[in-house]
C-alpha cells in the first residue's frame, strides 16, 4: 500500500520537480495546498496556467513580455544595449534602477562543451539591432565564468569593427567583503583590472 | 514600473504562500514553471485542483482518503487505535511499518491559549468508536509538548474508566544521540521514564 493516496502523491511528485525541492519539502507544500480553500487552490492553479499562456518573449530583446514588445524596449533609450544570458539577469539589473538603456537576452551563452555555438543563441538578432547606427555601446553582462567570458570575447570581436564600444561589467572584490577571504580568481582579476586613484 | 510582468508577479505571489518560501525562492519556482512545457504546467495545475477536489476525510478516523472510508480503516485490525494530531502524523508512523492497528486523527489538540477546547477536536468521534467494546488499547501519539501532553492526560481520564488501556509514546534520548547534547527536558523525561534492565 502506498503511504499517500493518489491525488496527494501526485501533487508531491509535481512539487518535487521544482528546483531544490526534495520529498519532505514537497510534502509540506502539498499539505499547505490541502489546507487552502478551494478558491485559493484554484487561484494557484490558474497562476501556473496563466504564466504559460500569457508570457511570451519580446520580439526585440527576448525578455519576458505579455505583448509583442516589452515595456523596456517600448519606453527606453536605445543607444546602450546591455547583453545578458537570461531574463532573470534583466530582473537583477532592473532592481538597481541604475541602467537606463535596453537589454538583449541571449537565452544562453556559447558553450562548446554543451554543444552550444554562436548560432544557438540570439547573437544574430543582436547584430541586426546594431544595423541602424543608433547604438553607441554594448555592455556585455554575461556571468564571469568560462562560457560567459568566451561569449563576451566573441561578441567584442564581432561588434567592435562596427565602430560600437563594447564593455564588460567590472570584476573584483565584492563591496563589504575582505581581501583575506576573497577567492584567488576574483583577487587576481581585481589586480588585473585595478583602477587609477 | 513593476520589475515582473503581471502573470509572473502573480505566480511568484502564489508560490510565496507556501511554507518557508521567500520572494527569491518563489521567483526560482516561477522561472521553472515558465521553462516547463505547456502540458507539464497543465499537469501541475491539475494536481493542485485534483488534491482539493478528491481528498476528503475518512468518516471513521479523520485521515485523508478518496473514498468514504480510508484504506487503513477498511483493512486493518481495529482493537488498537493510535490517536494523532494531524494526518501527517499518520504518514510518519505508517513509514515505520510497525503499527498494525488503526488511527484516529484529532485534527488539533486541546490548547486553551489558542481557544481550542475538547469540543473543537474529534474527541467525541473517538469516544463513539470505543462503544462497541472491541477496542483494547488507545495509544496517544500527540506531540510531546504542553498541549499534546494535556490532550493525552484528558483522553486518559475519559477512556481509562471504560476499561480500555491508554498508553503514550515513550519519551527519552533519541537513538544515536549523545547524553551531553540532549536537551534538559528530554533528559529529565529519560530519567523519569527509565526502564528496568
Amino acid at each position: 500500500m502506498e503511504i499517500f493516496i493518489e491525488p496527494i502523491g501526485k501533487l508531491i511528485n509535481e512539487f518535487s520537480k521544482l528546483p531544490g525541492v526534495g520529498k519532505k519539502t514537497a510534502q509540506r507544500y502539498a499539505y499547505k495546498i490541502i489546507d487552502m480553500s478551494e478558491s485559493d487552490a484554484r487561484a494557484f492553479a490558474d497562476a501556473i496556467i496563466g504564466v504559460k499562456r500569457k508570457v511570451k518573449y519580446c520580439s526585440i530583446c527576448g525578455n519576458f513580455t505579455e505583448k509583442e514588445t516589452c515595456e523596456i524596449c517600448s519606453t527606453r533609450e536605445t543607444d546602450v544595449i546591455c547583453v545578458v544570458k537570461e531574463p532573470k539577469d534583466v530582473v537583477a539589473i532592473e532592481k538597481l534602477h541604475e541602467f537606463k538603456g535596453v537589454y538583449h537576452v541571449l537565452h544562453g551563452v556559447i558553450d562548446p562543451m554543451d554543444g552550444i555555438g554562436p548560432n544557438d543563441i540570439r547573437i544574430r538578432e543582436l547584430l541586426a539591432r546594431l544595423n541602424d547606427g543608433k547604438v553607441k555601446e554594448v555592455i556585455v553582462a554575461t556571468n564571469p565564468d568560462v562560457s560567459g567570458d568566451a561569449t563576451a570575447m566573441y561578441l567584442a570581436r564581432l561588434i567592435k569593427p562596427l565602430g560600437i564600444s563594447v564593455t564588460r561589467l567590472a570584476h573584483g572584490i565584492p563591496v563589504g567583503s575582505e581581501i583575506e577571504y576573497t577567492d584567488d580568481v576574483t583577487l587576481t582579476r581585481a589586480f588585473v583590472e585595478r583602477n587609477q586613484l
